[in-house]
């Protein structure tokens, strides 16, 4: 597994690589489900490259991917799940805060993730039985600091419209963030700058956080506090695992 | 004037120095106002820094500044503003996107502002007759993005209570952002990530945004958008003088 891990480390640092020299291009964008669920070029391009690599160096294994319907069941053999630039949006006006996301699992069990922060240059990537890192460092277990100096990521409309009571929580705290980017935030629960995050989210934007996560005591759930699908959208939280409870009784006291 | 402006480019960068080498030790953290209204003691001891060192070079001078009410009028004089740790919530919990930010005023008369991202190393400055620069790159003008390509950032709160009906014309472009600090947003409007920025600030927090952007085509006006007081705190709105009238049109339909 540790040469697989290395496999794909160099990888998605190649992909970034590729993304920073051609984002300066002319970019090809369209829109997917509505106006503001952007896809460009680079995005295809990148899946496209990340896809062959692994082809190329695993021809027996299997792909669920964001772009181009690769969908793969997750519990059917060696499956790769990527999100080639997770963070369209802030890629394509902001040209920051936006992740190339690989998780791989075998027989739905995940073995490794990875969250590339492309333009700080910051991969995240561990597994149950291999290093947890943030490039060179040894990335650290949750800290155990109180709700009231705590910061929550969220999705902006999820926090507006207080979905599931997650509004009743975040006022328990030192307040909102809204990055508008999955893996740049769950990133930043991992690092530590968030307690927790919060958004709508399809398997490819989760997956993993998921696996880095689990080894350092956080949950991806539901909001109602069961195992993800892998399968559609759901309305998902990134968690303490310690917080559990008190988070729940905070969303639940505020719907 | 330019020998001003260098010399506060100067004094900023030594600060910004100053609050990376003792981030890390222990922080005497109070509360102002209210829980999440939070001071350091470095925060103190930066603006002591920065305001003895304008004392020792231009002794003549005024001073208002966020801490140990420092609160000399605006138009009586040479004025310096000073916000020693801008984003004192991030800077405790996150150790990220917070600014020092320094204007400088004659009888009223904005001279030149600057915004220092500390971690980021990016320091915005310009005035009137100065250039207007980040680092040594030269700051550009708005570039006249359509809203539906456009992102804004607000005060997380004021997005979610539709304050004077922001989350009608945030619902008109790509979203909200929530970074969670004053300078590191309005950095972020004058290098185009973001379209606009509201929120709920007092003088020391948009007096520098307000030099820079005017040179660029931006205004820093209340939500009715009058000119700011320089004595209270205001809801106020950064935005591109070029979209004043959409954007009050769709705020104005969101009420």
């Amino acid at each position: 597994m540790e040469s697989k891990l290395q496999f794909a480390q160099a990888l998605v640092r190649q992909a970034g690589s590729y993304i920073r020299q051609h984002m300066s291009d002319d970019l090809a964008i369209e829109t997917k489900s509505r106006y503001d669920d952007l896809v460009t070029n680079l995005d295809k391009d990148t899946q496209n490259f990340v896809v062959e690599a692994i082809q190329t160096a695993y021809p027996d294994d299997f792909l669920m991917g964001e772009e181009n319907n690769l969908r793969h069941p997750i519990k059917d053999g060696n499956v790769w799940v990527i999100d080639p630039i997770d963070g369209t949006v802030n890629f394509i006006v902001q040209k920051e805060d936006f992740a190339i996301m690989l998780a791989y699992f075998e027989d739905g069990v995940g073995q490794f993730g990875l969250i590339y922060d492309v333009m700080q240059d910051k991969l995240y990537s561990g597994g149950p039985d291999l290093p947890l890192m943030m490039n060179d460092q040894t990335l650290e277990a949750f800290d155990n600091r109180p709700l009231t100096r705590s910061l929550i990521g969220s999705n902006g409309s999820m926090y507006a419209h207080n979905v599931s009571g997650i509004s009743n929580l975040i006022n328990q705290t030192l307040g909102v963030r809204v990055y508008g980017g999955a893996g740049i935030s769950m990133a930043h629960v991992l690092s530590g700058r968030l307690l927790a995050y919060f958004s709508h989210l399809y398997p490819w934007d989760y997956a993993a956080a998921q696996i880095i996560g689990s080894q350092l005591g956080y949950e991806l759930l539901t909001l109602d506090g069961e195992q993800v699908d892998y399968q559609s959208r759901q309305m998902v939280m990134f968690i303490p695992s310690a917080y559990k409870q008190t988070i729940q009784d905070y969303m639940e006291r505020g719907k």
